[in-house]
């Protein structure tokens, strides 16, 4: 398939992932339609103000809409959801499709979510972003990107195609780097490596950020034998995590300094944790093919409840 | 062995435990001698308080000491230390022994006091008790026990005999129930599968009361990934720990209402907290038989880690 040259793109989910990428793509030409809860009227008023560190600029006026009927069907839909809000899909995705047509980007986090759109609109009209980026949303309509970093894309179902390659350079072409994956398995069981100790312990550990964890002998052993679970419920999965990679996951850490991991952000601001999608579903899928996952288990369950309990 | 009709007893470790039971054998007749360090002085100046449901005594005056020298060899050595502190036996247990008569009952929690005694004295002069009893220090010389309990004892090394009846009958002379176990290695699993999940989990979860963690689905059903782990623990030590047993866990905690486990109690008030000898010397001992014990394994580490960063 072949993608127009100005697409017609839905943003669905506009925290600071949907917002920013959805404004780049804004800034690059596309006609994107964003749907808006909270920041509804101070976008519809006053734009999308996004600042990264080589420029800024101020996306006005916005396609803002608050139901996807009035969107109607698009080229791609670009879905930045909350994965806790997943069960919502059934309910607002279907107007935006245009079957055998439609693209859905899923930049969420975690396990589980090509699955969920797969059984709405087909596993290949899916195709999953994993964002490594670090971007806030400072207030509404205020997008601040302080490490540009970059998009992985692999789609959903095989191997890379001509349709992936053109998306990359859709992505590229607003102003984001994007790399294309043959293996959204590997993907997703690599990008879990950091997401599953780093944002788990910060929040387990009474809520501190990465740098404390680098410093705790502890913390840093259960950091590992965390990663050394998933590279065994990886493997179970055919995707080999070497030992280089394992320890890059602790060199980049050091080089982070007092990082918030974005999990941390949302318990301290008692938002939704994406419990299931990062610590669950991996957790789940390890077990059933009989790898031990113990200290898996046990962070997820001690995140479920405080999670819970925050609440 | 015999045991005189009046022993010489030194208790070593004047917490609530070694000041309760100590309190209890001198009231009882027995020359007691007390190590203490920080009461040293309330209680050689005015002696034990000591408050139990039935009754209410007052032990004065009281063979108060700041070094096991001035107390010299004894029939019997009490040790209530917290666990943490097991690295200075070698420096103040040697005058209490006199070698081949002197018998060492421990009433520490966990794993790995008895071998620590037994390097030093032998494991044949070594008694294990675990205490199930509620008692507290309320103050300097104020001792309150507000459940009697039991004390269930066991050799270090084979099986009760006339010596272990002996001393469990001087402990029930003395006005506290005694059981008398043929097997430590089952009378310590058995204690663990409370002590590990419902300890642990208090303070891991942020510092909850029992019946917290009760009414949280996912922390029950990790206590009970925890029991399970320690469970196949102990049958790789040939003690075989029944479902009605694990079950039975359940209950009695379910009756204990907002209760606060020791170890929480600790962190709480910055005092050490035995994490080797509660959960990492059993988690050792079960991954040294190659069982899995991520569950435990990710608990200690978080304990560990939560424990030092209080101090």
């Amino acid at each position: 398939m072949n993608f127009p040259t100005k697409l017609k793109i839905a943003v669905v989910g506009t925290g600071a992932i949907g917002a920013y990428y959805g404004s780049l793509l804004a800034q690059a030409g596309h006609e994107v339609h964003f749907l808006l809860r909270s920041d509804y009227e101070a976008v519809k008023a006053n734009g999308y103000h996004v600042q990264t560190p080589k420029a800024k600029f101020h996306l006005h006026p916005v396609n803002a809409h608050n139901n996807t009927a009035d969107i109607g069907p698009c080229d791609l839909v670009v879905i930045a959801l909350k994965t806790t809000a997943n069960a919502i899909f059934p309910e607002i995705l279907p107007p935006l499709n245009s079957p055998g047509k439609t693209v859905f980007l899923t930049l969420q986090n975690g396990m589980g979510n090509v699955e969920k759109l797969g059984e709405l609109f087909g596993l290949e009209n899916v195709v999953a972003g994993l964002c490594f980026v670090c971007v806030n949303r400072t207030a509404p309509g205020v997008i601040e990107n302080y490490m540009p970093g970059y998009i992985q894309i692999a789609e959903a179902s095989g191997t890379a195609r001509e349709r992936t390659q053109a998306l990359a350079k859709i992505l590229q072409d607003s102003g984001t780097e994007c790399k294309v994956s043959d293996s959204l398995e590997r993907a997703l069981w690599c990008k879990l490596c950091w997401n599953v100790p780093f944002n788990g312990i910060a929040i387990a550990a009474g809520g501190i950020t990465t740098d404390k964890i680098m410093q705790s002998p502890p913390l840093r052993i259960l950091a590992e034998k965390l990663m050394r679970e998933l590279q065994a419920a990886a493997a179970a999965y055919g995707v080999s995590i070497s030992e280089k990679f394992i320890e890059g996951q602790f060199t980049v850490t050091d080089g982070m300094g007092p990082y918030k991991p974005s999990s941390l952000i949302d318990y301290w601001e008692k938002r939704p944790v994406e419990v299931e999608s990062i610590w669950g579903e991996p957790l789940r899928r390890g077990l059933a093919k009989g790898i031990p996952m113990g200290n898996l288990d046990c962070l997820y369950h001690l995140l479920d409840h405080l999670v819970r309990a925050k609440a």
